[in-house]
């Protein structure tokens, strides 16, 4: 099984969905794709920024090493920085314990026209937390209620929520830890603690497991993204943000042309690019 | 009827709800019952800070002049500062409006063994916005869910969750807001607008009995307070803010027993206090 989205009605086995590209993608292939895919991302994008209607969120949570910090690199290299608002959810500090666990991510919630990329989020508080018994089990648990209410009011607010979860083999795993290891330039990236989460391997897959099965849903689904290598890994990101904000161009289009922000030359040259 | 606590599974009627003061009630003894209910209050809130369990967030609502400010300034002025936030909302600004309307919202709710009192609230979006039409109405009765939701997780995270609505008759009102335009000290607060909001009065009142049949809950309750007399409003309001730390005070007192931070001398005068 290949990059999924993850269907609410049935359990998923991360342990059954592979970690590799499909065996029929080329990379050359995938790469011209993906080519072509930020193209077209990067045009949604100038739309949604001048039609302020809808905002985009989009998670990214995976094991150490995973890939997330690249993903971002690659989605936001696409985009126009302008609107564009990266926030990394470390261990929470001092005041952040003090409060709800949504109270942190919610100021970083985009506004009207902005993508926001979370590196980690607030599903660290259902997995972390649950593998190492940070809080009771009964309030991790209620959780999984608070994350999908807050994903509900986003959505009917105004946003477009998608959550990537990067899938990489334990092996994978064990090799880019002694790459950091060995590597100067990514040292100061290697975490002696990495090593250790890594004996948590399985509490981690049956945490994520249960994320996927309560949180995913049709306004905020989890795609689970095999991540062993990194140019399937961009390709399957791209394309899934792509097809979530395709739907929406028409009536950015729309916005935008009452608005009398969109001179005929690029609206011409919009209705070129749907001919092709 | 009066100062109640809202029963969610009856509807109430604002008309049928007294603003004056219990006959029975004289302005002197409520005064006295005032001093030491604040005293206690001082005391609570001594204890809640130092166990960092709870916070506490108290959502103010009213009319013009039904009296926010003055009950904040007395409620304040029993308490001490260092635990104490207090956040209005007014007209939402432009980067507010391109975010949900809990945003704003959820960057104050209080820390662990604060309390934050609200001076309007997110009520106000499903309040003056429906009466004045600001966003469509499928959009506004969504919102009383994502309350709901909001104030479980709030509640459920650890905050004590108070509303109160402080309940002024038109003719009280119509004296208020002439005084404000002949006292110079006054007339700052005085707002052209208040005349014309006072022509929705009705609509107002529709829309409060809405949000206390979908909002009032055991763990965030609504109180709907008889105001035209300034000495009952604060008693009623000072008696449901103790009534509901009160039944945390042994817990926070363990807490603090706990960590070492009760002296003896404190505790004995706990207990003594308890014996009278």
């Amino acid at each position: 099984m290949h990059a999924i989205l993850v269907d609410k009605s049935k359990r998923i086995s991360l342990d059954d969905i592979s970690t590799e590209p499909p065996k029929s993608l080329d990379k050359d292939d995938a790469n011209r794709e993906l080519a072509e895919l930020e193209e077209e991302l990067s045009e949604l994008q100038e739309l949604m920024w001048g039609a302020r209607q809808q905002g985009v969120l989009i998670v990214l949570q995976g094991r150490d090493t995973a890939g997330k910090d690249g993903t971002i690199k690659r989605v936001v290299g696409a985009l126009n920085p302008r609107g564009v608002h990266v926030a990394s959810f470390g261990v929470p500090t001092e005041e952040e314990l003090q409060h709800d666990f949504l109270w942190r991510i919610h100021k970083h919630t985009p506004r009207k026209g902005e993508l926001s990329i979370f590196n980690r989020s607030h599903y660290e508080d259902v997995l972390v937390v649950r593998v190492h018994g940070l809080v009771p089990e009964s309030q991790w648990r209620a959780r999984y209620g608070h994350i999908l209410d807050f994903e509900t009011m986003l959505s009917q607010e105004g946003s477009i929520v998608l959550k990537f979860f990067l899938h990489i083999s334990k092996e994978e795993q064990r090799k880019r830890l002694i790459d950091r290891e060995k590597d100067p330039s990514k040292a100061w990236k290697l975490n002696p603690n990495d090593w250790k989460e890594r004996r948590y391997w399985s509490e981690y897959s049956r945490a994520y497991e249960d994320v996927f099965a309560y949180t995913s849903t049709d306004f905020a689904p989890w795609h689970v993204i095999p991540a062993d290598s990194k140019w399937y890994r961009n390709l399957a990101v791209a394309q899934a943000i792509v097809r979530a904000l395709r739907p929406h161009k028409d009536a950015w289009v729309a916005e935008l042309t009452e608005k009398g922000k969109l001179g005929r030359a690029a609206l011409r040259s919009l209705e070129e690019r749907d001919d092709t």
